[in-house]
C-alpha cells in the first residue's frame, strides 16, 4: 500500500492503531485538527440535520484519508461526525503535516495532488447531487467503491446516495433483473 | 488584489485578456488543462444534463480561479461549459503551472493552501445540497457570494440551488417581508 509509507514517512511518531466498529474518531463541535488514514476496516463522515437525520459525506476503505476538511481551513469545531463502521486499522495524524516546512518539494507536490485529487472528486459528487438520476449515482458509487456493496449496509449506501434504502432496495431489483 | 501579482508571478507570460458576456472559455468535450483566473467580472462553469437543463457548479468573480478540475484530473474531455456572464478581465493559464518543477516550497505551499480551501467549499456545498432547506442555501449562497445577487439573473443563482427561479422568487419575498 504506497499511500501507508508514505503518510508514515511525513511523520514519524504515527503509530498504527486498531478501531473497533461503533467506535467515534470524531464528533460534531470537537476539535478537527486531526485527519485519518485508514490501512484496513472502513470509516465514514456524516453529519445529521436539524431533523435528526444522518447524511453520509463520505466513505473511507483501505488507503483513503479521510478529514473534516472544512472544519480545518475554517479553524471551526467539527462539523463532521467519524465513525468506524468495520474493525479497523487507521493512523491518525495532525492535518498540517501535509504542509509542515520540514517537507520536500516532493512531498509538497504530491500532497497538492492528493488534494487536487480530492476537488476533482467532490466536483463530481456535487455535480451528480445536481444533476443525476438515482440509477446514475449509485453506478458512480460503484465505480467509486467497488468493494463497498457487500461491507456496507444499505441504509447507509442510501444515506450516501441522498434517496430512501426503499429506492435504493428497487433500483437495485432492477439492476439485477436488466443483467 | 493579491492572488493577481500570484498568478502572475508563476507563469511569466500570463496576459490579462478581456472577455465579452456571452463568450466561452471551455465547452464540453473540449480540452480542460485550463485555469483561469477573474480579475474583473464574472465567469461560471456549468454542465448540461440529459434533459438539456443547466446546472451551475460554480460562480468566480474578482479573485477566483475557476476550472475543471475533474476532467484535468482524470486527463478526460471537458465536463463543464466556462463561460461569461458579465464581462470580464481573465489570465488563462495552464492548470500544471500550480505544481510544475521550478516552482519554490513557497509556492507549493501556498498552492496547497488554495487547492485544500476548494476542498473546504466543495465539503460544505455537498453537505448543503444534502441535509440543508432551499432557504439555508441560499443564505449559504449569500455568504459566499455577497456580490452576486444583484449582478447575476435570478434563473441563475436559482441553478446553483437546485431549486426553480418560481421557489427561489418566493423565498426572496419571504426574507424580504421578515425583515
Amino acid at each position: 500500500m504506497k499511500n501507508l509509507d508514505y503518510i508514515l514517512s511525513l511523520d514519524q511518531n504515527a503509530k498504527i492503531e486498531p478501531v473497533k466498529k461503533g467506535d467515534f474518531l470524531q464528533k460534531e463541535g470537537s476539535n478537527s485538527f486531526r485527519a485519518f488514514f485508514v490501512k484496513k476496516g472502513i470509516l465514514r463522515s456524516y453529519t445529521i440535520d436539524k431533523k435528526g437525520k444522518e447524511h453520509i459525506f463520505m466513505f473511507a476503505t483501505e488507503g483513503w484519508i479521510i478529514a473534516d476538511i472544512e472544519s480545518q481551513q475554517f479553524n471551526q469545531p467539527a462539523k463532521l461526525f467519524i465513525d468506524c463502521i468495520e474493525d479497523a486499522d487507521v493512523i491518525t495524524f495532525d492535518r498540517n503535516i501535509l504542509e509542515k516546512v520540514e517537507l520536500s518539494k516532493d512531498q509538497l507536490t504530491k500532497n497538492l495532488n492528493l488534494m487536487s485529487r480530492r476537488v476533482a472528486v467532490l466536483q463530481r459528487r456535487v455535480l451528480m447531487l445536481m444533476s443525476a438520476s438515482a440509477k446514475e449515482r449509485y453506478e458512480f458509487f460503484l465505480e467509486t467503491y467497488p468493494e463497498l456493496p457487500d461491507r456496507v449496509p444499505q441504509r447507509m449506501i442510501a444515506s450516501y446516495l441522498g434517496i430512501t434504502p426503499e429506492a435504493l432496495s428497487k433500483m437495485r431489483g432492477e439492476i439485477a433483473k436488466s443483467k
